[in-house]
């Protein structure tokens, strides 16, 4: 049985670090719209969608930098799109710098600072809450690199693991996950999505151009061929649709790459933008695509085997191998 | 501080069901003189490079079937590869149908059914054995099936885990590890070897042109690209060369894909095979290339979160999701 719904990937142009999120809302309201124009049931927009990829930006007292996280969603400054979404019935996938106050691991009631997403619904209800796990960069200033990467310095790891809901898209009951930016680039955060039958995963990402670290091995296109390979081998490996959104273009003279896609279960693209500013791309997703690989070559329960995994779950750097000895393999 | 080795490809033509050893094992002895002329220091040969690819035939009893396996390696008709091995000065890996006479799970000795793969030094010394975890196929009769697939027919899943070795390739320490055909689309199977430091994966495949359950989503062209974006995600995710070799062609009717592949830590392809037959593909590997992902964007201790990967290695199959209901996630 055919169950189809209708995907748009919201790529958001650059955001400077002085514009205000009255600029940026106002963006998005008007891709809102496109997307509503272009038949789409779910929107998807990137990572840290509100401000500037901030994590460029070194503070010595991280309380400085609060005018870069949302406490409250919608905020005043926030509703417009809230409204909007309602407005056209979408559902919408938002990725945004979250401060909460909440018990810490020692149950103490603490502002914390996470990397989030959410589902919302087209009530502009929250569906369902993402916080990024695999935080990429330092902590600390770094003082050999052109770029700062603090995203360890301004949050806290996800503990909310990762989430899937079944929840109502454009009439269709559909599994949605979620992922953040460099999550895409670890084949555990799909398997975890995986494991609960997801089908649509929406994931936002702020990429840089140009990888600071990357020694003369990795030259500048290699940034888009890592991304989309990650992303549809996660898509192929878990038989799920995937949509992954940039912010994009030059940020105060830093570079983000583009190239937000759609990915199918098969891992092939159906659609990927070719601007690094505002665009909208659009396909029909026919969530019973997900079925063929769920049922056969990736059917978990006939073909895994945890036995052969135990490393994966218990030891979180790698170890060399034993050295190998003549006669030692008989 | 550079590192090179010279790796082969060593594809297979088809081997009809009614060939013998001596046919096959003068055509790979004449890939390995090929091999040294092309400056090689390791060779890659397929998954069950010795017959034809016997789990598409059905036995009622597996001992009417011992004809396809090796007790001993090397056995007199296997000796001639052996030689050459030793002859030539090089590593070679390779797969085979392995009987072995050894303790099952209740300690009970049984004559027990692996497919197995060898790493073989210069020596002709065995350096590490694996045996395929994952099984693909089914393990009786399937009378909706064209074309059988009995892998879990005629073998048990493996139980060696994912070893991962470091031995001496053409004067240089390599770590080496090892996957058999389906293996490479489980990013678990390449997580395992990349927590032990891989440096070269070394995998053989017997891929069927066509896959029988596609049930028109899945057109054969896509069978190369599933192997390639396996191959290359695992690749680039566990920052190792990768090097992926068919047994290809038409077998009694049954068409095997080629495209045999190098692939590099970048996730990159280094060379393709482009027959369905007998060929060798060469390409040079620095192993420093490894250093860059291992140590920056897939620095595992600085990156990997064991609490959010705990379904990996304890849900074998996957779970449906809860339904949302609105209100839930306040």
């Amino acid at each position: 049985m055919n169950r189809l719904i209708t995907v748009a990937a919201a790529q958001l142009g650059p955001i400077q670090r002085a514009e205000g999120r009255d600029v940026v809302v106002a963006r998005m309201v008007r891709l809102l719209e496109r997307a509503h124009q272009r038949g789409a049931n779910v929107v998807v927009f990137p990572e840290l969608a509100f401000t500037t990829f901030f994590p460029r930006w070194y503070v010595e007292n991280l309380d400085e930098a609060d005018g870069w996280y949302e406490e409250t969603l919608p905020s005043p400054a926030t509703q417009p799109l809230f409204d909007a979404i309602r407005r056209y019935g979408l559902t919408c996938y938002l990725g945004y710098a979250e401060i909460a106050h909440e018990p810490d691991e020692n149950g103490v009631l603490r502002k914390r600072r996470f990397n989030t997403s959410v589902v919302i619904a087209p009530s502009g209800e929250i569906v369902l809450k993402y916080r990024k796990v695999h935080l990429p960069g330092h902590k600390e200033f770094s003082t050999i690199r052109k770029v700062q990467h603090l995203e360890k310095r301004y949050f806290e790891v996800g503990n909310l693991g990762f989430p899937v809901t079944r929840a109502p898209v454009g009439g269709v009951d559909v599994n949605l996950g979620m992922l953040i930016c460099n999550d895409r680039r670890w084949p555990e955060s799909w398997r975890e999505l995986g494991l609960q039958q997801v089908e649509l995963v929406m994931l936002g990402y702020n990429t840089p151009a140009v990888n600071q670290e990357n020694r003369g091995f990795e030259a500048p296109y290699q940034r888009q061929f890592h991304s989309q390979l990650s992303i549809q081998a996660g898509c192929y490996q878990n038989a799920t649709f995937g949509v992954g959104v940039a912010k994009a273009g030059n940020e105060d003279g830093f570079e983000l790459m583009g190239h937000s896609v759609i990915v199918n279960p098969q891992g092939e693209v159906m659609a990927l933008a070719s601007t690094w500013d505002d665009e909208l791309i659009v396909a029909d997703c026919n969530l019973a695509m997900c079925e063929l690989g769920r049922s056969t070559i990736f059917n978990f329960a006939q073909h895994r085997r945890l036995e052969a995994y135990q490393r994966i779950a218990t030891q979180t750097g790698s170890s060399a191998p034993a050295v190998w000895q003549p006669g030692q393999c008989a």
